[in-house]
């Protein structure tokens, strides 16, 4: 079975612990739910009860967790059970609170580093001790191991799976519902596949931005949009169990325009200016640079045309470092996992974006996902199904066959 | 249609420029999503890259986005187009960076306050400032208008569907995949019959924690895991267009043991003690002390066997203030809305709880979940279906027709 296996928990906090030390700290407080998960394996929700991994460059971690989780998060990895201690509940009467727990935990600690996402509430409470921001968790989690590169490819094939059933949903007028309905299929055929699925780290994020939506690739499409002219972008986002990754398409519903092609044809030059830069050793903010370089040569050079960077880390986030992007100080590294998804934005138009998960590898790079990417399988010729079609049952059975489009 | 309108965006922002001013400060960061979701009714994903709202006393508010959303955050109420400044990316070259926008907009301020969950890499950025942390959102969301408990009470509407299903599921050796299959039927409804449906303030979350593992209400229970002797809790949590919900009800597949009986019963009493508390005035810790001596004199008197508060707030947050447990000094008052869920739990045994989603009217309580409560109505007395039936079909798309559990 896929999995983290106890053994790499076990050098993961060893790495903190050297870290810690080399940091200079008597303490790490590690309270992001990625970061406890990453090193103990153990997932929780998150909600405003606060958890806390107490970790000292010697020893045994402490684990501060609410009385609720306490029987549960005895599966920790690394943990000892008599090292977890409990709080009572948020709030609770005085001496019994989470703050009373970190206290009296935090100790003597003199030198303390904290995470860049904690919490001003929790900082407050301890702001008596030296504090430190230290990202040394994320540092950690930048080069990935042999078991995490294979959990990653995993949930690659999935994101594959699911912009294949976009695709196969598509044809001239279809409605974004009929793609986003596919996500259960995704859904369903992960829970089928990885039998010790875990709900709380699995997720399937997926649907069509339909042109000229797809010029916006934060607004959320409406679902009565239809896939008319233009370049449409098939996004999909899948985590399993833990580890993330995506897989998007550029594609069109009728015959692309010479402006769309040619759109679609530099978004290709650029990624393959992107693909041939990828190597250990190459500075994250140079691929990004020599990527905008050539959009801008190209003639896409207002910034509302190319609207974000080149690509982000992959792991136990959707998005993590390394940043592709100008002002990260990263350098790519053999098992580092990262998007290539240079995009151009045309208002009105729409958008052209492919995103890959590729792996970093010794001597270049290796896709991780691996749907078609050339502009003559990505033009689909497909006829609208008959009324009484698959389509027409989805847009009926979502009560959409007879709306129009929502006001907003 | 169902839906906050603009007017009232334009009230809580001027209910918040009244806090900041009656809290003397010259301007009050807003960072998290639900709060910016709250004045501004524009949604976005939070990920890295972080959204500021800046209020002050008086004028209009200014909003700081990735340029990525600027396009779609002009739909926010409240803020003028021109007052919405972007910055390049996360991260971006120095003077692009989201730090560069906020120093430049904060500007003269001289007392600034912040959120409680303002991340500490944010505060590092500004922390030449004077700085507060201040509720001021949480505050001013306690008490619902109109419109929200309406949105509310459309949420629990679907939670107790939710319940419906999870029941009409269930049978003596029904695995718990039965029930957690039906959650699509609740999504397909909320997309069905709420035609704004909105993608990234929507969920569902629903299953049924089988006997003996419903007494780890926050063990996610495996699929595999099958509804046999002892009390199961069915847990629906809803948050439709931003308002949130949850209903949860115990019920058994098999004739209850005399000891389950007992704790169903004081369950009862336990939530009629807490039904009767409620009304403007009363302090939440006084209601959670009070349900908890009931319990103790029962002989519930260990911690392990309560776990958790007697309840908590809804609204945007499926948790939020007020909180009905001991350390809260919030008194109820007329428009909060709240759950009421004392719960008893008894290893190898299970868990007993209802959770309703509750209204607090001026002169006493409204239930705005309405799920079966009698313990006659919650032991479920239905055959096995015959093996090619419903039950099996899900089984055996779900690939766990033959599965035995997964080994923890």
């Amino acid at each position: 079975m896929l999995r983290i296996e106890p053994d790499e928990y076990g050098s993961r906090v060893e790495a903190l612990q050297t870290a810690v030390l080399q940091a200079g700290l008597d303490l790490f407080i590690v309270s992001a739910f990625d970061s406890i998960y990453y090193l103990t394996g153990a997932g929780f929700e998150p909600l405003e009860r606060p958890f806390f991994l107490l970790v000292r460059p010697h020893g045994t971690m402490t684990l501060i967790v609410p009385k609720l989780d306490h029987e549960h998060m005895k599966k920790a990895h690394g943990v000892l059970p008599e090292n977890i201690h409990t709080y009572w509940e948020y709030p609770a009467p005085n001496g019994r609170c989470w703050s009373d727990r970190l206290c009296e935990q935090i100790d003597d600690a003199q030198s303390i580093g904290i995470e860049p996402t904690l919490r001003q509430e929790v900082v407050n409470q301890i702001s008596g001790y030296s504090l430190r921001v230290e990202p040394l968790v994320e540092r950690l989690r930048l080069v990935k191991s042999r078991a995490e590169v294979k959990m990653i490819e995993r949930a690659a094939m999935y994101a594959d799976y699911g912009v294949e059933r976009l695709l196969a949903a598509s044809y001239y007028s279809a409605m974004v519902a009929e793609g986003f309905a596919e996500t259960r299929k995704v859904t369903s055929r992960i829970i089928r596949e990885v039998h010790d699925w875990e709900p709380l780290t699995t997720k399937v994020i997926m649907a069509t931005w339909a042109a000229p939506g797809s010029a916006m690739p934060h607004s959320v499409p409406d679902l009565c949009d239809r896939l008319c002219d233009g370049p449409h972008v098939a996004m999909v986002l899948t985590r399993v169990n833990g580890y993330a990754a995506e897989s998007e398409r550029t594609y069109f519903t009728a015959p692309p325009s010479t402006e769309a092609t040619k759109a679609f044809d530099a978004m290709t030059e650029a990624r393959r200016i992107a693909f041939e830069l990828i190597r250990p050793g190459m500075a994250c903010s140079e691929l990004d640079g020599r990527v905008n370089d050539f959009l801008r040569k190209e003639g896409y050079d207002s910034e509302e045309q190319r609207l974000h960077r080149t690509g982000h880390g992959f792991g136990l986030g959707n998005h993590e470092a390394p940043w592709i992007a100008g002002g990260c100080d990263d350098r790519l590294a053999e098992n580092m996992v990262i998007s290539i998804e240079p995009g151009i934005y045309l208002e009105g138009l729409g958008g052209v974006r492919h995103s890959d998960t590729v792996l970093v590898t010794y001597d270049g790079f290796r896709l991780m996902t691996r749907s078609e990417m050339e502009l003559g399988s990505l033009v689909i010729r497909k006829w609208k199904p008959l009324t009484w079609g698959k389509g027409w049952m989805v847009r009926r059975a979502l009560g959409l066959a007879r709306r129009t489009r929502v006001e907003k």
